[in-house]
C-alpha cells in the first residue's frame, strides 16, 4: 500500500483515503481492537494519528516510549488501514513548559501565554526547536520501516497568531531585526520603505525596532510575513529530518480553513509533497469552501489533487429531517473539486477538552447515524472511484489571482475582507457552471497564464513588476483580463504609490485612477461584503443601472479617467455619476467597484461570452463541475435543484455523475 | 426580643423583621436620631449594619474604636429596632493593603487587583485571615451582651470570582495543589480523572498544576469548587469565633442573586443558622426570583423560612402611574414564598460610590414616595402576620433537583444556562398554581424524596450513584419522575461518560441515548434559552407537534433509543423525526429536548394529571401560592388579573389572602 | 502679512486663512515646489506644519536640523502662504523612548504604552519635559524672525487620556498626591470631601492614594482634572519659551472635536491667544458642530473669532451626486459661526500610517474633485470676505452655561451624555433661528450674564456659589432663566448634596426637589439621548402631553415640589403624574426632565416669546445665522430648503448671504 499509493502518482488520482483523526492514547487500551474493527467495517482505510501525543511519546524529558504506537501501526496495517502519522509538536507536554518556561510564547506585555492546550511554544526558542527536532528524529527512526505509514503530517494546523497571538519575546524580536537588516541593509532604506518620516517614525538603528509597538498596518504585515517564514522554517526542519531517514515518505501539513492562515499556504506547500486543507461543513460557508478547494488544488504551483485534512463528521443543520445527507454531498463535492483523501475529525467524541467537536462515534462509542451515513458515503465514492481511476483534478480556462501581501495588509487594516472579494468573484463564475483555478501570485511564472482564456484580478492591491509583465504578455497573446478596483495601488512595502493606479498597467487597461471613496462609513466592511443581509437601509450600498439591469455597488468605488478604453457602463448614480464604472481596452476589462452577486453575474455573462466560454444555469449553492471525463451535478440543498440548461432535476442532497466524451 | 425572635423558633415563622441597610458612619452624627425616628415611624424594626465599616472600627492597625456603634446599638434597642450586625471583612481599610500588599488578590498575570471598593483580599492570605479573625473577635467581645443584636451576617455577598475574578496568587495555587493531592492522591489518578492524555495534558507532578493556565472547562470548575470551599472555610472561621463568644447568636451570610453564587449556597448554608438571599425587584426577573426563593427555602437540607437580605427600595418601572405599588406586591410575594425577614437596600441614597442604588430616603434625607409605600407595606404585612403567627413556609409535593457540578461546568462551558432551565421548569409549574421545592442534590438523603409525588430532573448532567439509588427507591414506592435531556451524561469529574446515557438510570426510564445534537449553531444559548424574543428566524428552534398541539424545541435535542419505555410523543420534524421525544416507563418520564413555555405547559398538564395534583389557571407573572392555611393570590402586573379556576379578579398590583381549612 | 494679520486685530475678523496640514518631510523634496504651486493656485494662503516632525528636527539627541523647514518657510512666504508652525511634541522620535524608556506613559499595570504613533510620553517626566523645552527653544530661536509665521500651535490635539489612557506612573501619582495635599491640606478634609467613610474608604495618609485603583466616579474625575492641569502646564511651558523669544507671536493649540477634550478647553485657552478646534465634517454630527463652534467662540472668556484647526477635505456621503457641495456649505457654515481660519487635514493622502484620512490631493498627487471644490470654496469665501472686512463673530442674547465638573463626572459615571444635553438644547434654539453663546461656567464673572435676555442651564449638576449669586442678580435685573433637571444637586467634590435640589436656587425657582428616577433601565443613556432612533418600544421614554401638544421624556425625571412657582405643565403620565414638569417663578423656568426635540421646541417657543426674542422657521440641518451685518441662510441638505418666515427657497447645498441694516 505504501509507495504505490503515494499521492503524487498521477495515474491514480481518484479518491484514495477516507480517514479520520484517532486519539487511541485517550481511550482504554481494551477498546482499540473494537475501534479498528468498526473503522474497517465503515470502509475507513486511513487514520491520522499522533499530533497531540507528545506527552505519551516522551513522558519524561529524554525518555521515549513508542511501543503503543508501534503496536497500533501494526494492527492498523494488518487491517488495511494506512496511517497519516503526525509530528506532535502542536501540543508539547506539560513538563516541558514547567521545566523550561522560556519555551513559552510571550504576549505584548512580556507575559507568557498559558500552556493549557495547544500552540503555546515560541517558534524561535532554541530549546523548543531542539525538542522539536529530537522528537521528530525519534519518531522517524522508530517508524522508519513501518509499511502502515502512507504519509506524514508536520505538526497540526500550524499557526503563528491564531491561538495565542504572535510571540513577541525578545528572541523573536531579535530574529525579526536581523531579518529586517538582511532585507533592507540600512536603516535609511527601511525608513524610506516604511514611510518613517510621518509621525517622527524614523528609526536611527535596527535596535530600536520593537514589533510589540507596531501600530501601522504595513509594519504589522511585515511581522506577520516574518512569522509565517519562521514557522515554515520550523516545519521544514522536521521535514528534512524525515526525508533523511526515509526519502520515500510523502510529507504534508494541514492548514486551517482560510485563504490566509497566518502561515501562508503559498509559502509552505511548495516545499512539501501535497497540500492538505481543513474544511468544515457549514452551509453558510459553502461558497467559501468551493473557492478554498480551488485554491489548494493550485497551491504548489501546479494543479494537483489535495487532501481534506479535517472535516466535521456531523451536520450542523439539524432542523431538516434529511440533513444527514449533507455529509454525503459534501464528500462528493470535495471529490469533484479534486480531493483525493478526506479525513473526518474525529473518530470518537472527546470526553473533555474538545467535547463539542462533532465526531463519527458519540461518547458512548456506539455507532449511530453519523457512522451510518459516512459508511454509505465511503462505499459509494470508493465504488465510483474504483470504476474511474486516475481522474485528474478539475481543469479550468479561467484563473483568479490572489496576493499574500494584500491578504496580510487588509487583515491588519481592518478594512474589507480581501478573500471574500475573491470568493464573491469565483461564486459568480460557479453560478454559471464555470470553475476557476485560484492561483497565488507568488507562484506565477511567465508560463502560468498562457493556459487560460480569462484571468481575473479581484482587488489585488499590489502586483510585482514581473506579474505586470506576464499580464502584458498574456494580453498580447489574446488572453482576456478582468480587474476589479484597487488594482496595484500599493508598493511592495504596503505603502500607497505616489502615482496613478493601476501602476504599470495603465496602458493595458487604457485608463488611470487618482480618486476613490468609500460608499459607506462606519461600516465593518468585512461582514458587510460577505453578507448583504446585514445592510441597514441606504447607508452601505449604491444602486446603479448596470448593463441594462440593476446592480448594487458595495462599500467602495473608484473614478477611472479613461485614456484609450471604451466605456461599457458609466456610474448612473452617486458621487461619480457619469464616470466610467466598467471599461474595456482591447480585451482588458476594468470594474471600478465591488458589486453584489447580481452585478457580478452580469459582468461574467459579458466576459464569458467575449471569451467564448459556455455558460450553464446552476441553482444557488449547487455545483456543476467537471473532473476528467466526469461531470458532477451536486445539490447541496433541501430542495429539488433544476439545472435548466442541462435539463436535469436533482433531488435534495444528491449528486449525479455523467460520463462525457470530451472534457 | 433577642432569643425569642430567633429565626429558628418554628412556632412563629410569620414575617418578623422589616429592615434596611444603614451606614451611619457615612452620615453626620447629628442626623442619627432623626434617622432612627423615621425608621421607627415607618415600622422598620431591624437594621443591617457594619459590613463596610472596618475602616472606622479599626482606623489604624490594632487600634479599635467601637464607641459609635455601641451607642447606636443602644439607641436602636431603645427604639425597638433590632440589629443584624455584620463582620466588615468585605471592605478592608486602605491602610491594610497599603501596608501589606500581599493581602491583595492577584489576577492571572500576577497583577494585584485594585483595592478601591470591595472584595479585593486573597482568601488564602494568612495575614488577611489574621486580620479577619481579630476584627471578628473584637466585635464579638464588644457586643457580646448587646440585646439589640438579633443575628450576625458574616461578611457581605461573599464571592470568589464575581468582583475581581478568582485570586490566582501563588498561595492560592499552592493550597489548590495540596487540595488536589489530598483528593486524587497520585498524579496518575488525577490524569485519568482529568483526561490528561488529550492534548499532551498529562501532569508528571502536582507541582506542574497552575490554575491560571486552565483552559478545559472541568479543570476550571474544579478550581471554582475549591474556591467556594476556601471562602466557606474563611466564613466558618468567623462563625466559630462568634459562637464561642456567645453560643446563642444566630448566624447567616447573604448570597447575591443567583442559583450559583461562586460560593455555593448548598455548601455554606448547612453550617449556618438560616439562609439569606439578596433579591432585587425587576419585572423581567420575576420568574427567576420565585424559583430563587423556592431554592433558598430548602438550602439547608430542610424546609425553613428565609431572609431576603437585600432588596431594592425603588421601582424601576416608572412609566406607570401606579408603579409604586410594585414594592407592595413584591414584599407580599416574598412573604408568601416563605420569607420571614426582608431588608431594603438602603436607608438613604449614597452620596458617592454607590449613588445609583435606589434607597428608602433620597440624598436630601426627606421622606418621599418610597418611604410612604414601604411604610404602608410594612404596616399591612405586619398586621396580617400578627393575626397569623407561626405560618410555616410553603409546602410542596413536587421537587426540582439541582446540581452544583452541572452549574459550575455549564458556567465555564459557555453553553446553555443550566439554572435558567431550572427556572423555566418551575415557571411551567407556577403557571398551573403548583410550586416546587428546589433541592440541591448535595443535600438529598435516602429520606428526602419520599415527601414528594413528583421529582423533576432538569438537564442534570451528573448524578451521584447514591442519588440514582434514591431515585430507583423513590420510583419503587410509587413516586413519579420527569427527567429532561442531558441526564447523567457526565462523571463526577465533568468528563462525558464512555457509556450510553442516562448512566445508572437506563432501566428506570426504559431507554438509552448515544446521540444528540445542537438545533442551532453559533448561538449564545444562555440568552437564547431565557428569552425567545431574541430568536432570529428558523435558526434557533425547531417547531414540532406535541401532545396534540404545537411546541418549540430549543437549542439541543437527544435521540433516545427505546428499550422498554412507551413513546408518548415522537419528534415530528428535524433530524430525529420519528424518534422518541417524550416517553414514559412505569411512572418515569423522559423529555429529550429543552422546550419553550407552551411545550412545558403541555408536559406539566400531562404529568400533574398522572400524579393527581390539581392544576389552576394562573395569569402570567401572577402567583397562586399557599403558605400554611393562607392562600395568596398576587398580581404583579399593571392589568387586572383573572384567576379563572378560582373565579377571582384581582386589580393591578394587589395581593389577596384567603384563609382555607385544608392545606 | 505677519503682524497685521494676527487673529486678534479686531477690525478685520472676516475669513483670513484657508490652509491645510502639510507634511513635506514625508514626500520627495522634488515635489515641494509643485505642492506650493498647487496650493497657491487653489487660493490656500496658510499651512500648518511641523507637528509630527520632531524626528527630522532632532534626528539624534541634541543634534538639530532645521534647514529644510527654513527653506520651506522662505518659499512659502515668497508665495504668499503663511505658516502655522507647530511644536512637534505630540510625536517624539523613536530614539528618545529607546534611550529613555522612562519618558513613556505607564498604564494601570505599570506597563509602558507603545511608542509607535503619538502621545506616548508621560506629562510629568522631567526628561520628557526637558526635551520638550529644548526643541521648543531651538525652533523658537531658529524661526525667530521668520515673516512666514502667522502663529504657533503648541503640540497637536493635546490629550491626557484619549490615545493611550492616562499615565499612571509613579511620578504622576506622586505629583497627584502633592496636588491633593495642597488642595485638601489634611487627609481628614480629603476623606470628608471624598466620602471616604463608605466602603472603608478613609485614607490614613496621602501616601495611600493610588489613582490606578480609583473606582469611584468623583475620584476619577479629580484625577482627570489634575491631568488636564498638568498638560496645560506643559503647554504653557512651551508658550512661555515662544513668548520670550518673540513676544509678538500669537499662540494657540488645537482641540479635538469634543466639548470636553480631556485637557479642558476652558482651562487652557484663556492663557493662549486664540482658540482652535478640530471639527470634522459628518452629516450626523452637524448639530454637534454648530454647538461646538458656539462654544469655542466664547472659550477665552470673551467673544472672539476662532480657528477650525482641522477639517476633512472630503465628503463621507458619497451616494449623492452633488455631495461634493457639502464641502462648500460646511466652510460657509463655519465662517458664519465665527471662524476666521480653516485648515484642511491634509494636503495629500498619507502613504502609510493614516492612509484613510481624506485629503485635498490623492496619493497620486494629481488634483481631483476635492481640490476643485475646495479651490472654488476658497475663492468664493475670500471674495465675499474681502467685500466685508471686519465682520465680528455672531452675537447672541441667549447664553447656555456648561460645566467642566459635570462633564468629567458624567463621563466616568457612565450615565447620560451631558454635552449632548447641551447640544440638544442649542439645537432647539437653532431650529428657530436663534443661536446661543455657549459659556463655560469657570469663566463667568459678575458682568457676564447681563448681556443676555435668556440664560439656559442644561442639567448642570454643580454650580459654584458665586454663579448662584450671579444668577440671582441677573434675575433681579430682569433676565430670564431656563434650568433643566439635575440642577446643582452635587457639591464641588462631585458628591450629591445632603439637601434638596437645586441648592442655593430653590427660592429663585420657587420649588425644591428630593426625588427623581430613571425612566428606563439598563440603557446606555449616552447613545440614547442623542439618537432616539435606537429606542426599543416602551422602555426608554415616556410620552406626555405638553403645552397642548405631545412630547417625549427621556431617561430621567424629577418630582419638583412647588413652593412659590407657577405650574406651566404637569406630568400627564408615569410615576409622577400630576406633579410639576415645567414651572415658572417670576421669570425663572424649570424643566424637570430631558425631552425630545419636539418637546424642547415647545419649551423654546414659550420662552422666546416671554423674552421678546423673534423666532424664525428653519428647516432641519439648515442654519439661519447672523454675523455682523450679514444674515446667512445655509442649506446643508440634498433637498431644497424653505425658510418659511423669510420667504426663501434655497437649492441643495447652497449658502445665501443677505446684507441687513440693523443687527
Amino acid at each position: 500500500m505504501h509507495s504505490s499509493n503515494s499521492p503524487d502518482s498521477s495515474e491514480e488520482t481518484s479518491m484514495k483515503y477516507f480517514g479520520c483523526a484517532w486519539y487511541p492514547e485517550a481511550w482504554p487500551r481494551e477498546r482499540w481492537a473494537e475501534d479498528i474493527r468498526l473503522m474497517k467495517e465503515a470502509g475507513i482505510n486511513a487514520v491520522r494519528m499522533g499530533e497531540f501525543n507528545w506527552g505519551r511519546f516522551e513522558p519524561q524529558e529524554g525518555k521515549f516510549e513508542f511501543s503503543d504506537y508501534r503496536h497500533l501501526l501494526e494492527k492498523l496495517h494488518e487491517n488495511g488501514i494506512a496511517v497519516l502519522l503526525c509530528t506532535p509538536t502542536a501540543a508539547p507536554p506539560k513538563w516541558m513548559s514547567s521545566r523550561y518556561p522560556e519555551i513559552l510564547k510571550s504576549d505584548k506585555t512580556g507575559q507568557p501565554v498559558y500552556d493549557g492546550n495547544r500552540r503555546h511554544c515560541c517558534p524561535s526558542s532554541l530549546k523548543f526547536r531542539e525538542f522539536s527536532r529530537r522528537i521528530t528524529e525519534k519518531m522517524a527512526e522508530t517508524f522508519r520501516d513501518s509499511p502502515a505509514i502512507f504519509a506524514w503530517q508536520l505538526d497540526n494546523e500550524i499557526a503563528a497568531e491564531a491561538e495565542h497571538g504572535f510571540c513577541f519575546c525578545d528572541g523573536c524580536a531579535k530574529r525579526f531585526r536581523t531579518h529586517l537588516e538582511m532585507k533592507y541593509r540600512t536603516v535609511e532604506n527601511l525608513n524610506a520603505a516604511w514611510n518613517g518620516a510621518f509621525w517622527s517614525g524614523d528609526f536611527t538603528s535596527f535596535d530600536e525596532i520593537d514589533p510589540r509597538n507596531f501600530k501601522r498596518v504595513s509594519w504589522k504585515a511585515e511581522y506577520a510575513q516574518f512569522m509565517s517564514s519562521l514557522y515554515t522554517e520550523l516545519a521544514y526542519e522536521q521535514r528534512d529530518i524525515l526525508r533523511q531517514v526515509n526519502p520515500s515518505w510523502k510529507i504534508t501539513t494541514n492548514s486551517w480553513t482560510s485563504f490566509l492562515p497566518d502561515v501562508a499556504p503559498d509559502e509552505i506547500y511548495p516545499g512539501l509533497d501535497f497540500a492538505s486543507c481543513d474544511t468544515y461543513l457549514g452551509n453558510d460557508s459553502l461558497e467559501f469552501s468551493h473557492s478554498f478547494w480551488d485554491y489548494y488544488r493550485n497551491i504548489r504551483g501546479k494543479r494537483q489533487a489535495f487532501t481534506v485534512g479535517e472535516t466535521g463528521a456531523w451536520n450542523p443543520v439539524t432542523t431538516q429531517k434529511d440533513a444527514y445527507q449533507v455529509l454525503r454531498t459534501w464528500a462528493w463535492d470535495a471529490f469533484a473539486h479534486g480531493a483525493e483523501n478526506l479525513f473526518y475529525f474525529r473518530w470518537r467524541q472527546s470526553l473533555m477538552g474538545e467535547e463539542s467537536h462533532p465526531s463519527i462515534l458519540p461518547w458512548s462509542g456506539n455507532p449511530g447515524e453519523a457512522y451510518g451515513i459516512i459508511s454509505r458515503t465511503i462505499r459509494e465514492i470508493r465504488a465510483f472511484s474504483g470504476q474511474h481511476p486516475g481522474l485528474p483534478p478539475p481543469e479550468s480556462n479561467v484563473a483568479i489571482l490572489t496576493d499574500r501581501l494584500t491578504g496580510f495588509i487588509t487583515k491588519y487594516r481592518d478594512d474589507y475582507s480581501y478573500f471574500h472579494a475573491v470568493v464573491r468573484m469565483n461564486q459568480a463564475l460557479n453560478e454559471t457552471g464555470v470553475h476557476a483555478d485560484i492561483l497565488p501570485l507568488s507562484l506565477i511564472t511567465e508560463h502560468t497564464l498562457s493556459a487560460y482564456k480569462l484571468v481575473i484580478l479581484p482587488q489585488i492591491e499590489h502586483l510585482p513588476d514581473a506579474v505586470c509583465r506576464f499580464l502584458h504578455e498574456y494580453r498580447r497573446n489574446g488572453g482576456k483580463i478582468l480587474a476589479q478596483c484597487r488594482l496595484n495601488r500599493m508598493d511592495e512595502f504596503g505603502k500607497y504609490r505616489m502615482e496613478s493606479a493601476p501602476a504599470n498597467l495603465q496602458k493595458l487597461f487604457g485608463l488611470h485612477i487618482d480618486e476613490s471613496c468609500n460608499i459607506c462609513k462606519g461600516v465593518d466592511f468585512r461582514e458587510f461584503e460577505y453578507n448583504e443581509r446585514t445592510l441597514p437601509e441606504n447607508n452601505r450600498s449604491l444602486d446603479v443601472e448596470f448593463m441594462g439591469k440593476q446592480a448594487r455597488l458595495l462599500s467602495f468605488m473608484e473614478k477611472p479617467i479613461p485614456d484609450t478604453c471604451r466605456i461599457l457602463q458609466e456610474y448612473t448614480a452617486g458621487l461619480y455619476q457619469g464616470a466610467p464604472l466598467f471599461t474595456e481596452h482591447d480585451g482588458a476589462f476594468y470594474l471600478a467597484a465591488p458589486m453584489n452577486r447580481e452585478g457580478l453575474a452580469l459582468v461574467m455573462r459579458h466576459l464569458l461570452k467575449q471569451c467564448g466560454i459556455p455558460r450553464f444555469h446552476v441553482p444557488p449553492k449547487c455545483q456543476r463541475i467537471q473532473r476528467g471525463t466526469i461531470l458532477f451535478y451536486i445539490n447541496n440543498t433541501a430542495d429539488t435543484a433544476v439545472f435548466e440548461d442541462d435539463g436535469i432535476e436533482l433531488p435534495p442532497y444528491e449528486c449525479l455523475r455523467k460520463e462525457i466524451r470530451e472534457r
